[in-house]
């Protein structure tokens, strides 16, 4: 299952990055792919600070854990490229047995296509005259690329019936027809709506249904029983669609995509459709996980636990957190307040602020960091700063000094992997071994 | 006063952009600099979607606006380049009439320099050793790049100092001591301490003692009233505290740099600068707001509205909105709800989420978008999609169709900026005139 990194991913990395990129220490260009040959270490503070680092051996856990996972429930897994955005990551999770990549824009599937990869899931639904043109254009000018879209009204099969008609494609458009959740995002907001629709997309002319989608991440609340059962009557409904679908012989495929799964419940979505059988035709279970691949310190690490335990998977072999922001003190003007070089264009705010996690003084003897003791917590981001609230009456107040370094895990990766053009790969002692790219 | 633009500018626009570029409709590599001659149209749903938009005309007014501004009170401006991180801006800046750019971060004054900055005062705490390294190495390397930073600590100052002279700096290390806020961020917390450690800075060997600085935006509250007030004290401050370190003689340059001024309160800075004066030299008052340039539909425009009042301003004469994103509407799931294809990854949500302004479908023979009617709120933000919210009962709940195009106001440009890469720009009829580069 090892595949070559594509060429290109090879030529992105030959060329120089420039003095500027965020946390690189550099004053001349270098090349990317001389990053290794510096021998960079996070803990003596040779990077530029702020610093996203992942952590090589959490990353490699995540992706062989995944692929275990897939392979136990017979699911395939099209992990969401949204999340990293990153093409060295997404060739690890093709060479980890990936079988294709989701992504949510047209732009992004234009990043990943141009970076080998070759078969996409657009999880969205596609609209715009532009988008549409693109992802049709790839499709002419490449019989290899395999491509999958949404759709939920009969607004979006009309335009993408048209637009494949104007190109005069030689193959029809896979698509999906999304079923929602009332309240919600996109997508149809019944059985029988979904049904109507998937019979409009098999006698449209350029399109063909490959399958059925749904996105059960939306149903999150703060009540973890209600969410599962909720979870659980959604997979239902969803096999239950194409079971009709399929009925009606709407497929024509020699396979039937079925997919749902973000990172919160794919167990449960996984053991769902495992159920799915008897069709006429193979059921293509595919989940789309994006944030399994580096989890994190808040939210999905909340999720990841709560999966641990309805899977019986003890929670230091569960997936584990790969993704942290480091960044120095730069002031420290009360006794129980640092002041961070790490702001909200470094850390993702939107579900949490960062964790502090560890502290570490460049240029002790001490090998690895320290835990950050209990009350350290991060309360509030600007642009360009953190407020790092130290315990009263806790020694740290007096040691922090300016210059320490600070360590921190972040919640929601998404949001995070976009503040960053380059990611340092880093092992456990916080050498840098490469590093990967992203485009947003 | 109009500079040539920078060579490294116009190479930059030689560059070939790859499709993927999140608004470009391309599907094969095209000149930044050819993007004119493809007469794109935003209303003709020509560009992808979505997109992010600078208007020239409101750039063009808030450009000359601020200089007319500056030159009223005496003041210089160096405007904090980090909201925008875009080399064309940083160009149109300096072109009309900015002393210098500010910047927060040593990464974001390498990316200033290579595009041609050659005066920078970084409104920053400079403590990893790489990052002084890269800042030092930009002054050996070019005696004309006029370089300041700030420092609050001892600490700092030591570090500074023994950079400065290890490298052997043929020039010193100009730097601003900073004075801070109680419970605010960095920053002296007294005048006193400030006065302290200036003496430090002005006998360190390497460093010299160039001014004095602050930030009185952190002074935001619910009360306009009290805020005024507090930021007319900490202005005062500020400037008795330059007075008493001119009486003690601690600078030595021809001018010594008084610099304070977010985008909040200028006015009331450059006003209590301006009675600043019978020092021992020129004080050179020195504005650092970033968000005039754009300003924006919803925290600076409420700013920029009090500050209108205070200057005597017709609301419609102050600084204008200029930073829109663009969006389709991709589903139309209920009644009440449209799904754009907009998310966390293409507009702020820090402060407010986006404000929906207008609506257009595209060909249709309207010339101009039409205002959304009132109750028209995005409601929510997925990384991806918004939660368009139609009010109940109104006849926009029927019309809005799939495919329609809703033009987005911001809060905050930092926090919009920093999501594009490449960014629009547009004459009023939403015609594609060229292209800015952001580096992030």
């Amino acid at each position: 299952m090892n595949r070559t990194a594509p060429a290109s991913i090879t030529k992105l990395e030959q060329q120089l990055l420039q003095p500027g990129v965020k946390g690189l220490p550099i004053t001349m260009p270098l090349r990317q792919a001389d990053i290794a040959a510096q021998h960079w270490n996070v803990l003596r503070a040779e990077t530029g600070f702020p610093v996203a680092l992942l952590k090589i051996s959490a990353l490699e856990h995540n992706l062989q854990w995944m692929r275990r996972f897939c392979a136990q429930y017979g699911a395939q897994l099209a992990p969401h490229g949204k999340t990293t955005m990153s093409p060295q990551l997404f060739d690890a999770q093709l060479s980890n047995g990936a079988w294709g990549m989701t992504l949510a824009t047209a732009a992004q599937v234009q990043v990943a296509y141009r970076f080998g990869v070759r078969r996409v899931l657009l999880a969205n639904q596609l609209v715009a005259p532009a988008d549409i043109h693109a992802m049709l254009t790839l499709m002419q000018r490449d019989p290899s690329f395999e491509f999958y879209a949404l759709v939920d009204s009969s607004a979006g099969v009309a335009r993408l019936s048209q637009a494949a008609k104007k190109l005069g494609m030689q193959r029809p458009l896979p698509l999906l027809v999304e079923l929602g959740l009332a309240g919600k995002r996109a997508g149809c907001r019944s059985t029988d709506q979904a049904l109507a629709l998937a019979r409009e997309v098999a006698a449209a002319p350029g399109l063909e249904l490959a399958g059925m989608e749904g996105y059960e991440g939306l149903l999150h609340s703060h009540d973890a029983k209600q969410d599962r059962e909720a979870v659980g009557g959604f997979v239902g409904q969803l096999s239950e669609l194409l079971r009709q679908a399929d009925a009606e012989q709407l497929f024509t495929r020699d396979q039937i995509l079925l997919s749902a799964g973000g990172s919160a419940y794919f167990d449960l979505v996984a053991a769902g459709f495992a159920q799915v059988k008897g069709l006429s035709r193979t059921v293509l279970p595919v989940l789309r996980s994006g944030c399994y691949l580096t989890s994190d310190h808040g939210f999905y690490n909340g999720m990841i636990a709560q999966l641990n335990e309805r899977e019986g998977t003890a929670q230091d072999q569960g997936l584990r957190p790969a993704l942290e922001v480091w960044s120095m003190v730069l002031s420290r003007p009360e006794p129980t307040l640092a002041i961070l070089g790490m702001g909200k264009r470094d850390a993702s705010y939107d579900m949490d602020l960062p964790r502090a996690l560890l502290s570490h003084r460049p240029g002790t003897a001490a090998a690895r960091p320290a835990a950050l003791p209990d009350g350290c917590r991060i309360e509030k981001m600007n642009d360009q700063h953190a407020y790092l609230r130290l315990p009263e009456g806790h020694a740290i107040g007096a040691e922090l000094e300016v210059g320490d370094l600070i360590g921190c895990g972040i919640s929601h990766p998404c949001t995070t992997f976009d503040k960053w053009p380059l990611i340092l790969a880093v092992d456990d002692d916080y050498s840098v071994r490469h590093a990967v790219n992203t485009f947003f």
